[in-house]
């Protein structure tokens, strides 16, 4: 146990458990006359509430009882039965006795760092990662290592070299449109991953909330179909294209992974929601989540495309950011030597706000980069808050970089 | 890391959590024809299925977005309110702020397991122990330590023996109507037990499912009542007074204690689905929470009075049972020698269910000892399932404990 004055006692893995950065950022950002691209959170005008209304209505007429008892670790079987054939339409087999249904996907992250992350042993992230990710595992103990990401994906040369050499247990990533860096990996990365990933035995952990959410270019099969099931678990979650307030989620994984995530799972909170996998079960029969799914890329599409343009017409050329083709984040990256922390200062001051880049970096650097969303602001309002964060940028800059 | 044949390989911290035996015995159960006293589950006809049908009609209509979107960690601050004032009326001074929304009580084990339990270092359970917690805290890795329960709670000279000399981190209890055994602690043993945890470094946990659900006698306030609240935490939860389906519990800790626990808590699941607390204050703003209780206690109360009438009139007198005055179980000791696993065998040949205490113990004793449920089946059937338990329990003594 360890004591102090500030902080009574606590198990030893608190430690290694900052409280989220964003936590006290969104505190700053309630003041409404900031312009926020801090948050991470879906355009709530999109949620499909009729038809979950609907489905509710239904739920509680036709199977009230049922859903407001106890059921199954597992999770409900049509809805598992549901999520294995979408994969099928993926072309990706998985059978719905490889799902698990999570209390979303941040319990997916829970429960893996509970049964394959041990206290010392190495634990590989994308650099920037997934801050979630950071924080669950985190309580486990690992030692993190990590891997750069460029704009299509993880560098290889050092994704050969950490695997071979630190042997990571699990191999963390979002190869889809990145939370934070808004990265995509390419096939050509994802094909040369999985030759890596199929010489070592390290476990490979694919979190997809935003794959559906691409609104150019073309997907990719998830990493994962290229490698045994009890090589991979892949993380889903009906957050981004449903609602985040049911707090649902899965995972699939091989038989022999499976049964120790059950084991965790009936510990952390016995099951999930039965009431909230029957409504999703029943909304996602009564309606067509394509269609749905196609209104959320359109909006984001043209969010980003606000955000890019603004971007490109008034930010400084030394100030670099992705232009994803999916997801709610862009990433930026100042020169080196400037602080994103710094610029926050400033740009709390002028009404705009965004997340400064350090929290994403287990090892101390990316003080230089942060994250903006363009999913929950209109598009009025990204291209006011850009201008003013345009204007921040260009008064930080003189004083950061000083023209000689 | 742990390799075997058999389980690939997973966290050494898995090792110590066994699946639960109770899941592989409700499986057992699923022939209907079986009577099954074997569960845990509240009975589902008392479910305020048209009222919280009527509040989440509401909930959709006049605040449908907000339910849907994420939100805070801390939980729904209309509900903590409700829960605060709900102490007070029971003489218990509890602040909003106090307040950690979880996902059911499980997830609180969870939670209390990552932030205050060590490797290695002691935990306090009470002998026989619920099993969620074993589970819970066992992924932790401590060192268990017991205090047996008698039929008015613990046993006073072990509990101070065992808090001065193994100076456990955390002492974990059920004083309420516990799962498995139906033990209600006396009011002087309440009054003991506080007087030695002033005394002592120990962290009292107090689990309160069943306290609401007292059919006879008189209710105590909490046991944590007497302690400093940064010396406790008491966690409560809707699913035996409303609805265990909807996943919503609570947690009660000092500020000290709770920052942590809120850390721990957006690492396990970002939060507890919003939906679902909107619809629970909503119901409980509605309606009157206490008059449903009364129809459940009312209940419970006829189940286990028909329950322990027909032990009376039926069982062996060498059999030794519990008479609760409240909750949902009832605890049947054998006498020493036998084996509840042995005549569990017999039980399911002769259709009628139980769940065996063994694994209700961490010392591997407990062999003679099982938990019958009194919730669920109707009267009809407690009475014909324990008749046809008591001719098993005959046939098994007599084979158990051969006259001379």
């Amino acid at each position: 146990m360890t004591e102090s004055n500030s902080s009574f006692w606590a198990a030893s893995r608190l430690a290694a458990v900052r409280p989220s950065f964003i936590r006290e950022i969104l505190k700053v950002t309630e003041d409404p006359s900031v312009i926020s691209f801090a948050g991470g959170l879906p355009n709530p005008d999109l949620f499909p509430l009729e038809a979950l209304g609907e489905a509710t209505a239904k739920v509680l007429k036709d199977e009230g009882t049922q859903a407001l008892q106890y059921s199954t670790t597992e999770g409900y079987l049509p809805l598992r039965e549901w999520i294995a054939a979408r994969y099928a339409g993926r072309g990706v087999e998985v059978s719905p006795d490889q799902i698990l249904i999570t209390t979303g996907s941040q319990q997916g992250l829970d429960l893996i760092g509970k049964c394959f992350v041990d206290g010392g042993e190495p634990v590989l992230l994308e650099r920037p990662g997934y801050l979630g990710a950071i924080q669950a595992f985190a309580l486990m103990e690992p030692r993190f290592c990590t891997v750069p990401l460029a704009k299509d994906g993880p560098e290889l040369e050092p994704l050969r070299q950490v695997l071979a050499e630190d042997e990571p247990t699990v191999f963390y990533a979002v190869p889809n449109f990145q939370n934070p860096s808004g990265v995509c990996w390419s096939g050509a990365k994802r094909a040369a991953a999985v030759e890596m990933l199929e010489k070592s035995k390290t476990l490979f952990v694919e979190d997809d909330p935003y794959g559906e959410l691409r609104f150019a270019g073309v997907s990719h099969p998830p990493v994962s179909s290229g490698l045994e099931p009890n090589r991979r678990i892949l993380l889903g979650s009906f957050s981004k294209v449903a609602s985040p307030g049911l707090r649902v989620g899965w995972l699939v994984a091989g038989p022999q992974l499976r049964r120790h995530l059950v084991t965790a799972k009936q510990a952390a909170d016995l099951h999930t929601s039965t009431f909230n996998q029957r409504i999703l079960a029943r909304y996602l029969a009564d309606n067509d989540l394509d269609a749905h799914i196609a209104t959320i890329r359109d909006a984001y599409g043209r969010h980003a495309a606000v955000m890019i343009r603004t971007m490109e017409e008034h930010f400084p050329d030394e100030v670099d950011f992705t232009k994803p083709e999916g997801g709610m984040f862009l990433w930026v990256t100042l020169p080196e030597g400037c602080s994103a922390m710094a610029l926050f200062e400033k740009a709390i001051e002028a009404k705009v706000a965004f997340v400064p880049g350090a929290p994403f970096y287990v090892d101390g650097s990316g003080d230089n980069t942060l994250r903006v969303n363009f999913s929950n602001a209109n598009e009025m309002m990204i291209e006011e808050g850009i201008r003013r964060l345009a204007d921040c940028l260009k008064s930080y800059l003189a004083i950061c970089r000083p023209q000689p």
